[in-house]
């Protein structure tokens, strides 16, 4: 798919399985898999690690560590401890040593459910920047928790700014040592949505997120380390159709009535079907998404997920 | 497409022009449309009056006016105030006489955005039932104004409850003359979203609105009559897949390297077709949505034109 | 306090306290108190048992079971859950045997901070009706799970209605066995606010809640039993500054430079004083509430904790 | 009261009649009254022109405008536009020559309903700033639209951050030309509450607004000039005890029963009597405000009527 067609996702995960060639040869891309089949939870750690393994994949080089989870949206608050643990581990693993001052950034639009993952978490977090500066370390009750600060900075359509400039002003006014941003991402399959956790450190990329951002939110635009941590909650509504017609073109054979039709597609090599596609896809889709009618409680349910796994990796429990 | 393949939709006028058959020729059923160009307002009012008419349209016997209106969701002030002056004329045409007692009902989730609209509509009421209750019509400063309370019965998902129970029990126990619900609805087509009303005295039957309504309120379920307006918000994902799908089967001769594939389509008849894009669209599809990246602000817009245009019909200005 | 200068609290236990004879022979009132010196946790249960108790105490027959904690809305996780095991506990000991249908009533104004206690209880609860209705009580994983239903009413400037109307009808219209309400009240003394649960086999009578409803809601308005869960999250504001002035007229002895001022403000009798007082207090106040800053935070943590209190009691798990 | 026992107000109308000298006389400072009756609209323009004048009222250097109108928070559509239009103007006076770039802040605490003025008053705006650095300026209907962008910073126990740090951020990255800050302010006395606008070139200093700001936002900390629009929607709980006991103290000869009181507390000087209330006055008090039980309803008719008094300004309507 990654070509002449680009089709959006987020998920370097999805993107690697785009790839045309035998992705077992991408040099410089390094792929590790490990099932928790009794907990049912699936890690893949993408590391892209070359500028040749990056053009290849479509996204920068750096860790993608991707967890993928059946039920992670289901209300089980056992099992979201479970979740939020991995998420914990991971982040404390791309973090580096304790003690550090860190910057939560909750992208995304609180007004537009599947987007308002980012302002969730944030609303759940353990603030302490105000007390340590305040009272000093001291006071906590637990020494290892970090010095937490938080912004939700909102959309450009809301604040007029790119969020690159509001997050670099705070940054550079505030100076913590590394920044964390949580996004609602846009995946390339209904199958990821909502059951997907990805933890990067190559930060956000432009065009990612579900409301698009222009410019990189990365250590090179901030100067100081950016993890992203970001769940697809939302597909483009042109994938939707994508997908569909794609099965069309290559399923075929599994139908009767489509066999005389599939020989006159198979005289179409790929970029004719693309082209294909895209001119019948309508112009409207491109500014529309498509999100499960569920989206409030799955929302609900996995910001909080979130907060938990960040405020276990704040306190040096994760 | 009304037939075997059943795609949703709950605007008449979408139904209508889905029937088969020569249209002017559906009977029980008449139609009247008015282009105001110089405002671009456009209302077409589809009568159906016998359920002959009732089955060949798949909507109840009843009125239902729409008005379409290209900037209805953009941020003009003025043109709002026009849209809500119309809506509340074709309001007070179905409300008949003044001085009545209304109950409005916003139907929707107000936790998912472009299911919102009807909790949003009931939060800029002027609400007086209360006012009247304590002192007596003579305190309200224009005479004509009715007796308005209002209810958000949420949805079964946070109830547990069909909306029509709540409705019910409240409408048993308040006896208002006239029930007017307010819903977000789903259309064809991408194209009538943000800038259709539909106006109704068929009230919500089954299967409408955002959350799919599972059982119908109307005057039959209620005991008073029932006025409905609705607007669509949102598109069935699986709709979208199947419009494109039908016009890759319709206008393939418009692309030279689909000719011979236009040929081998063309050998499958119309429920052929159909039951191929059945078996293509994905089941994850039933439970999704699409809608714009910006209905936050297209909802707020919209509520407020709705707000107004109930206010109007009510304080006796419509 | 009871008497001729009426001081507003919905709470049994401060109605108790100031009651100004010798409270251990209040004819048919018994009281209990519990201290759980460890886990800070201090529990009294007023039983009213006759008329003549009622009208001693201003409040309904009934049993009223009062948990105090300081620590209430702070945000240790941990220490909720024992609060809401508590609550849990003397709420299966009100609702009898297993096995029944529960309508939860989210009483109160969500968008006032000190009011939106009761809707964000019901929007943490686990709603089981609809389920239950549509596959039977199996698919429950624990068989002791109640038939759950819950409804946000809303307030009488939002709806026109009173809310004793809108329950009443929802009431009639699904049949519950029993209605819990939870409602946010007013204390008599800051010193109660956030860290107080009253609950309750009276239900909800006039002038109580933040909002002062006008109509009980209870066992005689709704012909089925009613529970009511309470939190102090305000004190009115004419409380304060009687409050104030009560300390200046009964500690002056304190102070030196009153000493010669406690000589003439001896001389008055209780209803003089109190009549004072009252005419002192600018009539504005009577419309006004006084709340904590950090109350958006506090009403988080109670909400939270009393919803994980209604979801172990509906679990069997209290 | 300006002296021995500080009583909070963020009002410098209200400041200025707490003067205990004859106001007439403070050097470097000027009053200005206009009452326009027809309409119900109160001008009063302070302006503190030097040092000395500050240290006398208590507030910075600058202009300070306040509007008054007893119908500001009730629901009139038409009264509303006409305080738009009162503060638009006052605000293009303080503003300077058109064609700026400007940042607007909202202050406060989303979550907690009277501080939510600025946030909400953001909301409404019609931000222009990423369209003009998307398609230049000739897009814009109407030549004279500044560039609009906006921010909603949040709270310290939300952020973790001074709201300064954040503002200085954003405005040293997007070098606004100027900075307008909405806050929802702490009155003297009820009686101004919701009623009363101040319009200010001095910013805001430390102490003030609900949530008591710990730096100031004004030209010497941001480097530009900074206007501060300002609602009073709370009076310090500790303030509404205070008045009363400053009534008691003042007005005892008007009641019967307290002349011989009255004659004991006069021999107290006012320093004593001052000590006195701060005694009596709970800690408890200075975490709490006071507020009106319709607070939600007042706050969106403020938010409303003062960001279309900001459109109107921007837009050169005003």
């Amino acid at each position: 798919m990654i070509g002449s067609f680009q089709i959006r996702t987020d998920l370097a995960l999805e993107a690697r399985e785009g790839y045309d060639g035998d992705e077992s040869r991408i040099r410089g891309v390094t792929v590790e898999e490990e099932a928790d089949a009794q907990r049912e939870i699936y890690t893949t750690t993408v590391r892209i690690e070359t500028e040749n393994g990056a053009r290849a994949i479509g996204k920068p080089v750096g860790t993608y560590i991707t967890l993928e989870a059946p039920n992670m949206s289901s209300p089980d608050e056992g099992y979201h401890r479970e979740i939020s643990g991995e998420l914990s581990r991971h982040l404390r693993s791309l973090m580096g040593e304790q003690g550090k001052s860190v910057l939560v950034v909750g992208l995304g639009n609180r007004e537009v459910t599947p987007d308002a993952l980012g302002p969730n978490v944030v609303n759940n977090l353990h603030i302490t920047r105000h007390m340590i500066r305040e009272y000093g370390k001291n006071f906590l009750s637990d020494e290892e928790t970090e010095c937490i600060s938080a912004i939700v900075p909102g959309v450009m359509a809301q604040t007029g700014m790119e969020t690159l400039e509001i997050v670099k002003g705070v940054v550079d006014e505030t100076k913590p040592d590394v920044v964390i941003v949580i996004d609602a991402l846009a995946a390339r399959s209904t199958k990821r949505l909502n059951r997907t956790i990805q933890i990067t450190d190559a930060g956000i990329h432009p065009g990612s997120g579900v409301g698009n951002h222009r410019n990189g939110i990365n250590q090179e635009a901030l100067g100081v380390p950016v993890i992203a941590v970001g769940v697809p909650t939302v597909v483009d509504a042109a994938t939707i159709v994508n997908d569909t017609m794609e099965e069309l073109v290559n399923q075929m054979d599994g139908h009767q009535e489509m066999q005389r039709l599939g020989g006159a597609l198979g005289t179409l090599d790929s970029a004719q079907k693309h082209q294909m596609i895209r001119e019948l896809i309508s112009p409207h889709l491109n500014t529309m998404f498509v999100t499960p009618k569920d989206i409030d409680e799955t929302v609900k349910y996995l910001s909080y997920t979130i907060s938990e796994g960040l405020n276990m990796a704040f306190s040096g429990k994760g």
